[in-house]
């Protein structure tokens, strides 16, 4: 996502997203403290070995396999690479980061995503106003950049009842990201309901968890890490936008499913030579709860956020529970605006307004909220 | 598509598709009597060169390329794999061939099919029933399967739109198939409307023309193979199903987009060794318009057909110009017909009525046409 | 492989190689017989059961899958990708056809051919003149072109020797094509060898049988069809160049190691819609032994050309047991040669000789071979 | 490479490899001076700006692209595919680190590795004891590792010159590394003949410098990085195992071969969403020198180490000019020295020696040297 920025961006407050700052400062003083110590490379290293324990107690799977990759987009294409069969695709939604925004490495590694239709009623145009919320995709702010159980189900069963499938991807495996692009959650309930298909036909469940600590720590969620783990057969604890300088920690909770996971992670270029540099920082953020605790802070000011645009009047184009907020403003308006926050540009809802996205992070203090009150 | 096929089928009639017979009379003598002769291997004998001549006639287009490969899913792979640079994708109808049918094959050559949105007002059950033509997907039942121009212009100028496109897929190429897998056809000037779009992006125009010869020949088309030539970058004249034992003729009418198309062919494992007998066959069908004549016996046969249907008051569930006509049965007046005619099984339309496609080619007859009249 | 082709070809005798005619009369007879018949597509037709029982009943091994394929490399690329993993390779003599002259058919689809290090021994020249045979490569001309148990053994335990081999392409599958590329066969025992290696280390062997014909009815082999069978965990018998006009019959005599062979097939472009033909043709070499008897023909007309040209004092380059034969001839007198008789040019042996390959085939006649006797 | 780790590793002393620590202390500090900074995403931020900057300075190539990735194997992966067509491999010494010890990631890319041929002067054993050094593999030590213009030209020569080149894989760049993965170094001269080479036939040259500072501060060699620059099409300078946390500087002399190189990047995972933290890390190593600096502190370490052993009467197998150091140890006495150091294991030489690699880097300290040849 584009954001405004310009020559004199440091002179602005920023919100633009959640991966513009470095590592919580105990990452760094960890990483200072161990500078000149020679650890054994590849992930091969003590602090991996402690980290993925400390990763599997807090599942608690503890017969899980883990793994530390460096970003997103790497993360999805290695892990789905293993869990697909060369013949089959992996289901998600079309606004999913696969399907959307990852400029085909799922195909790259020779995958099609499968996007499951766009439902009718969700595309019919959301036009009440209660709550002050408005979203033109969605018909339950809520269910933006979701998969429901009833759309996965009939994908399946329709793949199978055709008669041409096997001239067809086989559906073999199902991504969703918990938060969701749009910053929206899953319920129990809900995950239960996808798990639940997902293992009637044998098919493997791949949540994305690049802001899983934001949507762990949301007010409005019944969703635990224990939960993650129960429901998946695969899922990330996102590092770079929780409080590490970069890092993403793949969990298996029934064990990878390739005799051989270096050479497949090597094949993709995806093996750290300092994979210790992975390790340390999960186990900081794993030790202490430091990654809930700085996951609740971003909450914590994203609540305050959304509290005063509501009360100031703005109309929230998705009611989100998690650290991304999303508003309508006028055109006018945000340039004033845009003067002295950086925000991110989502994209234009008519003619003279436009949706913007203001995120917090693991870093954003109440200072912060005050002053882009203050200008709101 | 499965067909009801039995142990009893040969006593049965088929319409089930085009693809079920052997080869035109006159390519079966040919083989013969050049059976003992001995030809340069690859495609690189006098027969090829002699059927490139005539097709480059036929197309007139003197500087094209020409190449001939064995199947149609081999064609869409190995042509799409030359147009397209590593990271971009190939724009197309959710139900195109290569979206939809060919088991991934766009994929595993690491390109991904971008598929444009579906539009609301073709996605509206169209309820009408002028001219007993009944379609659940499209407004008007001669756009099923087609993508357009509209929709062509609003999809890639979203894409430069959007400030994230460098993390998308481009799109390299757009691919159309004519007729479309519906049996229908774009017009002149819907054609002439992609080819705009394409040369204002600098986007190369893909027709699979898998059935391009009933596309010509039909009644209600004002294209002909110039025009296709005139507005593509790359098309291919099918065998497979007009007459030819196997083969497809690739014409690239401004030149073929690498300096290496063999090798290019080769590691997609689709350089037949004895490529004289696609020369041979394309020599044969494009020897005094063998290729037209025997495209216009299907057209004859289905226009019989469809005014057969018509008139004993059958749904026409697209109004098709070409081979493929598709009505609606009741299921228990199917289940007779079933006894004596092999069809195509499209789709259940509701509970108790099926959408059946009956296909006719290159060797119908009228002795089928009336056999079939009299069981329906 | 270039010949010396030209204008006047088709008056010259030819033994360029052994795809340069079309097919048996007796599959052109049945070609056209059933040409009207209506069979159902992509190898579920009636043919390609038949044709598929006849063809597990002479290996001797009824619970085989058989697949029916268009041509080598086609097969090579879509077997390799059944029998391998992601990070797995196949190891092959740097002389293999999937090593050497497959276009990078094999890495296309993801997988590095691993070739054995060259022999010393091997490597080193072979300047003795006994039996008039000449090779430069190989220390016994029968070796040629051929891997060895101790080499393979070798290889892979280096392979699980080495601390490194997570960063290193697994074994996955070995390759050996019999007849090699050169004309020369492993023994009965040499396969035994190298099938128990692959065995030991749960490595699959896979026999490329493009000239498998011509191998089987060699007067100088101990291997039966049923050895083949046998030893090897996939293994392909050739049609192209034995009597087909296309057309490759892949058995896996342990059954197919996929649970969806047919999307793997179209993913690689490679299934053929009109699977009858192949299923046709191999029912027809399959049906009286009429595959045995034509491969017979090229191997009793390559042993008269062989005697023939040792008493005439040629220099065999390399001692062939099949239908390939390889002479080391003089330039000035091979010019004179190729105005009269089409070859296989195979290399410059120095500055005045080169290597020049002829070969029979299914439908070389004696006659043929008196006349090209009467211009050596 | 596996090192002799083992539970009292952080007791021992530590040559195992050069990418055992973590960064140059500068790198960290500017690391938490910058940490709650701002930045935007994906190399688009000023400090990328400005280290491309710097080392496009240090170049001498004013109209350089340069990027930021992650890791050594990801870069030749990504840069590789950037250079080759679809039917193109890269040539590279059987040693090269692209053809030995990435898992297959040019080919999981599509890509075939072209192995030159080993040369039999090469192969030879090399038995004579000057200077102590002793190599099995390489007539003279210095060429280990490298390939040859006159190997390369006759490659290439021999490719274009066969008549079944359209069947093969076409070279399509040139992969060196430098230093090479035994630590020997091209001379200035060699490198100009192979750019020549490369230049004649319009086929690029990429140099893999994982560790190229520690080549260029040799004090056996005649190469600059301006040589570097003009002799390449695409080289990297390595961060990882040269002072940086993680991170390779990739250079295009004469810009990057591909109109939109973020969604290749984005496609082979290795878009790194906080770029900056490579940007930051490569303008601290190209400010003051510091690059060449810590590089010149290895080289003197290792000097005096070699110093040291040949003065001790180890015989060296490779004589290296870089930081990495190869001797040929009596197993008896590697028992003992392993209990106090810790080495890299490289291969058994003979029944009783090992091999191993004593490797300095830019935080070794004279220190470290006097410890280890305390216990030599």
């Amino acid at each position: 996502m584009k954001n405004n920025s310009d020559s004199k961006k440091n002179n602005k407050i920023s919100f633009s997203s959640d991966y513009t700052k470095g590592a919580h400062p105990r990452i760094l003083e960890r990483l200072t403290e161990t500078n000149f110590e020679q650890n054994d490379g590849y992930g091969t290293d003590d602090y991996c070995s402690s980290a993925a324990e400390k990763i599997k107690n807090a599942c608690g799977c503890p017969d899980a396999d883990v793994f530390f990759l460096v970003g997103g987009t790497q993360t999805n294409q290695v892990v789905l690479d293993m869990l697909l069969k060369p013949y089959e695709g992996v289901v998600a939604a079309p606004t999913g980061h696969v399907a959307a925004h990852e400029a085909g490495a799922i195909e790259f590694s020779g995958h099609k995503v499968l996007t499951l239709p766009v439902n009718n009623d969700v595309l019919s145009a959301y036009s009440s106003d209660k709550d002050n919320v408005s979203c033109k995709y969605a018909t339950y702010s809520d269910q933006i950049g979701k998969i429901t159980a009833v759309d996965l189900r009939a994908f399946i069963k329709g793949f199978y009842a055709d008669d041409n499938h096997e001239h067809m991807v086989f559906p073999g495996a199902v991504y969703i990201s918990h938060p969701t692009e749009y910053g929206t959650l899953y319920s129990k309930t809900e995950l239960a309901e996808i798990s639940k298909i997902c293992k009637d036909f044998d098919i493997p469940l791949f949540i994305d968890g690049a802001r899983l600590g934001y949507g762990l720590m949301s007010r409005r969620t019944d969703v635990t890490l224990k939960d993650i783990a129960e429901v998946s057969d695969a899922f990330y604890i996102g590092g770079t936008k929780v409080g590490a300088l970069f890092g993403e920690a793949v969990v298996f909770p029934k064990g990878v499913p390739t005799a051989h996971p270096v050479p497949v992670i090597k094949q993709h270029g995806a093996l750290l030579a300092k994979g210790w540099l992975l390790g340390l920082q999960f186990d900081t953020l794993f030790t202490d709860d430091l990654y809930f605790e700085i996951s609740k802070n971003a909450i914590d000011k994203a609540e305050a956020l959304r509290k005063g645009l509501i009360e100031k009047g703005y109309k929230l184009y998705i009611d989100s529970p998690t650290n991304q907020q999303f508003i309508v403003m006028e055109d006018e308006k945000l340039k004033a605006f845009a003067e002295n926050v950086r925000y991110g540009f989502w994209e234009k809802s008519d003619e003279n307004h436009t949706v913007i996205r203001l995120a917090t992070d693991w870093a954003t203090t109440d200072d912060d909220i005050e002053k882009l009150m203050s200008l709101l």
